[in-house]
C-alpha cells in the first residue's frame, strides 16, 4: 500500500533511459546533501573519543564541538549506545520543548514530547490507542498520505473520509467535515479523531490561519482528538502563506489542556534537512487525561526507546545554529539554498503541468509534492479498463515506460471518484528538472495524440 | 508491562544511597564502553566529508576508514540520510548474509534478511502476521522476556505457555511442549508458532545441540513456525556450551526451505557490544511461501525502513575485524575484556545467590541474567499479601529500599505458581560487584531474620 516503487519490468523496458524518480519524498536519495552542522554533531556524539583529540578542532566547527559536548552532558553517562527513557532523553526533550516554545510563542512541556523513529510509529501508537473496534472511526483527508489508511486498517478501525476541495486550492471545508461526521454517525461509527496534514501530502497546500481556527473549533465542539501531521512545517514556498502549528492556533484561541486533545507529529525526514534514513521524530501530546497519558507511555515503552541518533537529530532540527553561532552563516546558506531551490523547482513543475492539455495543477505552497489532475480521454480510460488497471495508473505506467519518470498514481492517495491525478515530488536536483519537463511534455502530447477522443 | 524501572518514591527513601541497577540489559548505561572500531565506522558514515581530510588518518584506524568507504559504496548515492529498501540496504544485507554463512557453515540469502530497529519490531511484525484472531496461539517459554506476552496481547492472540524446568538448569522438555500443545488444542486454540529464547532471558541457559534438534523436529512435525530469539548469541560464558543457531541445526539435519518455517531474531543491543540505543537488528526469514514473504515485506514497508546507523552497526557486528585487519588486536582485546569480565561477574553473583538462605540459582551460561529462586517464609508471603503486592515484588521492593539494588520480580516474566524469583543482570561494572554482593547478603540475612517462620 505504501510501496511507491515501480515494478522492475517497467523499468527494464528501456534499460538505457535514465530513471527520474519523482515518486518518493526522499531528498538525499536524489543527491541532496545533508546539513553539515547536523552531521558534525552526530559524528562527534557517535564517537566521543574524538572530542579529546587535538586534530578534531581542525575537522569540526567550534559550535558543533560545543553542541556535541552539551548533548553528551545531557545523556546519562554520556552513553549514546544505551536505551533511553521510553519518551526519549530528557535533556533532548527539554531542547525540543524550547524549540517549540520559540516557534509558537507558547510554552511547551518536555513531558509532552515522545521521541519516535520517524513520524510513522507515533501515528501507529495513536491509532492503536484510539481504535477499540471496527466501529471507531478516524476522519482522514482524501487525498491522503496512505500511512493513515494503512495504520487504521492495521488497527481494525474505520477510515471516515473527508474530501479536500481541489477547486479551492485543496481547501479544507468545515461543511464537508460536518457532513462526513454526520454520515459516519448514521452508520453507527464513533468518530474519535480528525487527521489534518499541514502542509498537505500529496496536495502541497498550506492551511490559512482562519481555517485552522475553524478546525480547532470543530474538534473542540465535537470532542475529537486533533491529529496534526506537521512534518512539512519547514517546507513553505510562498510568501503569502506561513506555517502555524495547531498547538499555537489553539493556545492563541485561549484553549488549553482542558479544552482540546491535540497530537502534533514532527519528523526529521522532511524539512529542508531530509534525514529520512535516520528515522527520528517526535509527537507532542497535549490535552489528555493522566490515564490516557499512562497508556501512551506504556505503548511507547513496548519497543523500549527510539534510536538515539534520531533523537539527537530531532533536538538539532528544533534548535539549529542561531545568529552569532560559528556555523550560523554556513548553516543558513545550506538551508536557504535548499529551500529556494525547492521553491524554484515547484514553480517550474507547476507551470509545466498547467501547460499540458487537460491538466490542472494547484500550487505547491508547501511540502514536497504536486498533485496535478489529468482529464483523461474516454479512449484512454477504456484502454486502462481493458488492461485491468486504474486510468491514472495506466497513465503513470505509460509515462514511466516512455520517459523513465516515476510518479505515483492518485489512486494510491484517494481522490474524488471519476477524477484522476498523480503525485510528483519536486525533489529531482535542479539540473534534472529540464529533462523532467521536456520528457513529460513530449510524452503527454504523444499520449493525447494516441488517445484523444 | 515492560517497565522494569522502580518507582521514584522507592528510590527516594534513602536519597544518599547509590542505586545499583541490576534490572535492565542496558550495558552502556552502566559504564560499558562501546567498541571503538564500530563507532569509528559509524562516525565516518555519518559525516563522510571527513574521509577527504588529511587529519582523518591520524584520528581513525586505517581499516575503519576502509570499511566506511566500503559501506558508503554499498549505499545508493552514499546517502546515509535516505530511506533504504524496506528490508534494509542490499549491500549491508549481503554482508550480514556472509556473516551468517561464516557463523553457521550453511549459506544465507540476503533476500531473507529484514533489517529492523532492534529485535522488537521484528517480533511484532511476525506476531501481526501469525495472529488472525484470539484463537491463534503462540507457544512461549515461562519464564519469558515479556516482549512476547506484550506483543501477543497487542495483536489479540493467545499465549500458550510452556514451563522451563528449573531443576534441570532451565531445560526445555519436549514432553512439556507436547502437553501444552495438546492442552491448547483441546481449548480450540490453533497453535501457530513456538518461541525459543536461546541463550535464555531471564533464565540465562544455553540449549544443548541435541535439545535444539528435538525442538526442530517438534516444529517440523507439528507444522509450527519456529521463532528463534537469538539476540544473546555472542554471550556464552561457559566452556562446555556453545551457541548454535536454529538455522544451522535445521540445515545440519538436512531440513531446508520446504521443511521448516524459521525466523531468527538478532539485535545489536546485546552481544558484547551492547548498542541498545542504536536500535539495530535483523530477522532472517526462511521456509515461507512467496505469498507470506510478500506479506512480511508489506508490513515491513509500512514504516518505510529501519534506521541506517542501526543497519550499518548490524552489518558490523556480523562482520567484525578479522585476523590481519589493523584493528583486529584492539577489537579482540575490547571484546574479550568485556566477555571475560561478564563471565567473572556471572560466577560471583551466582555463588553469592547460592550462599543465601533458601535461595538457589542456576548458572548464567549465557545472556546477561541470573534468575534465582527465593523460598520466602510464610510470614513474608503474608506480609506481601497484606501489602497487596506479589511476594517477589515485596522482596524486591524491600531490597531496593534497603540497599539501592534494583532487580525485577519474577512475576514480570512468569514462573511456576507458588515459586518466587527475581531477575538480576550481571551488568554492573566489576568494581561495583562487591557492593552488590555485600549489600544483598546483609539485606537477605536481615530480611530472613525479620520474616523467618
Amino acid at each position: 500500500m505504501l510501496n511507491f516503487m515501480p515494478s522492475c519490468s517497467s523499468i527494464l523496458k528501456f534499460p538505457l533511459l535514465q530513471i527520474l524518480y519523482c515518486n518518493i519524498g526522499n531528498p538525499q536519495s536524489l543527491g541532496q546533501q545533508p546539513i553539515t552542522f547536523f552531521r558534525e554533531v552526530l559524528a562527534l556524539c557517535d564517537h566521543p573519543a574524538l572530542l579529546n583529540k587535538s586534530e578534531t578542532q581542525g575537522l569540526f566547527s567550534a559550535d558543533a564541538i560545543q553542541r556535541a559536548q552539551q548533548i553528551l552532558d545531557q545523556i546519562p553517562g554520556r552513553a549514546t549506545g544505551a536505551y533511553s527513557h521510553s519518551q526519549g532523553i530528557k535533556g533532548l526533550r527539554d531542547a525540543i520543548a524550547a524549540g517549540i516554545a520559540a516557534r509558537d510563542g507558547f510554552p511547551a512541556d518536555p513531558n509532552d514530547i515522545f521521541l519516535t523513529d520517524g513520524a510513522s510509529p507515533g501515528v501507529h501508537m495513536m491509532m492503536q490507542l484510539l481504535i477499540r473496534s471496527e466501529k471507531d472511526g478516524i476522519l482522514c483527508p482524501i487525498p491522503q498520505y496512505p500511512l493513515y489508511s494503512a495504520s487504521i486498517a492495521l488497527h481494525g478501525g474505520a477510515l471516515v473520509p473527508y474530501y479536500l476541495d481541489e477547486a479551492a486550492g485543496w481547501g479544507l471545508e468545515i461543511s464537508e467535515l460536518k457532513k462526513q461526521l454526520l454520515d459516519a454517525k448514521s452508520k453507527g461509527i464513533v468518530v474519535r479523531a480528525l487527521v489534518v496534514i499541514n502542509p498537505g501530502n500529496p496536495t502541497g497546500q498550506v492551511l490559512a490561519e482562519g481555517n485552522q481556527r475553524e478546525i480547532v473549533e470543530f474538534c473542540k465542539k465535537e470532542g475529537l482528538v486533533l491529529l496534526a501531521d506537521e512534518v512539512y512545517q519547514e517546507n513553505v514556498y510562498v510568501a503569502d502563506k506561513k506555517f502555524h502549528s495547531f498547538k499555537k492556533i489553539s493556545r492563541s484561541m485561549g484553549y488549553g489542556e482542558a479544552d482540546i486533545s491535540l497530537v502534533s507529529f514532527q519528523s526529521i525526514s522532511k524539512g529542508f534537512y531530509g534525514e529520512c534514513g535516520k528515522r527520528g521524530g517526535y509527537m507532542e501530546v497535549t490535552g489528555f487525561s493522566a490515564d490516557v497519558r499512562e497508556q501512551i507511555y506504556k505503548v511507547a515503552s513496548v519497543n523500549l526507546c527510539s534510536n538515539i541518533s534520531g533523537q539527537i537529530l530531532a533536538s538539532l532540527v528544533m534548535n539549529p545554529p542561531k545568529v552569532g553561532d560559528k556555523s550560523f552563516e554556513s548553516f543558513s546558506s545550506e538551508k536557504n539554498g535548499i529551500l529556494l531551490s525547492l521553491a524554484r523547482r515547484a514553480k517550474i513543475l507547476e507551470d509545466a503541468f498547467n501547460n499540458l492539455e487537460g491538466v490542472t495543477c494547484n500550487k505547491a505552497e508547501g511540502a514536497m509534492y504536486l498533485f496535478p489532475r489529468i482529464r483523461l480521454p474516454r479512449k484512454a480510460i477504456e484502454a486502462a479498463e481493458a488492461a485491468k488497471t486504474a486510468p491514472d495508473a495506466f497513465y503513470a505506467h505509460h509515462l514511466l515506460d516512455a520517459t523513465g519518470i516515476v510518479v505515483v498514481p492518485g489512486t494510491g492517495f484517494g481522490q474524488v471518484p471519476g477524477t484522476w491525478h498523480f503525485r510528483c515530488t519536486i525533489l529531482p536536483q535542479e539540473d534534472k528538472i529540464p529533462a523532467v519537463v521536456s520528457r513529460l511534455t513530449a510524452f503527454h502530447q504523444a499520449f493525447m495524440a494516441e488517445f484523444r477522443d
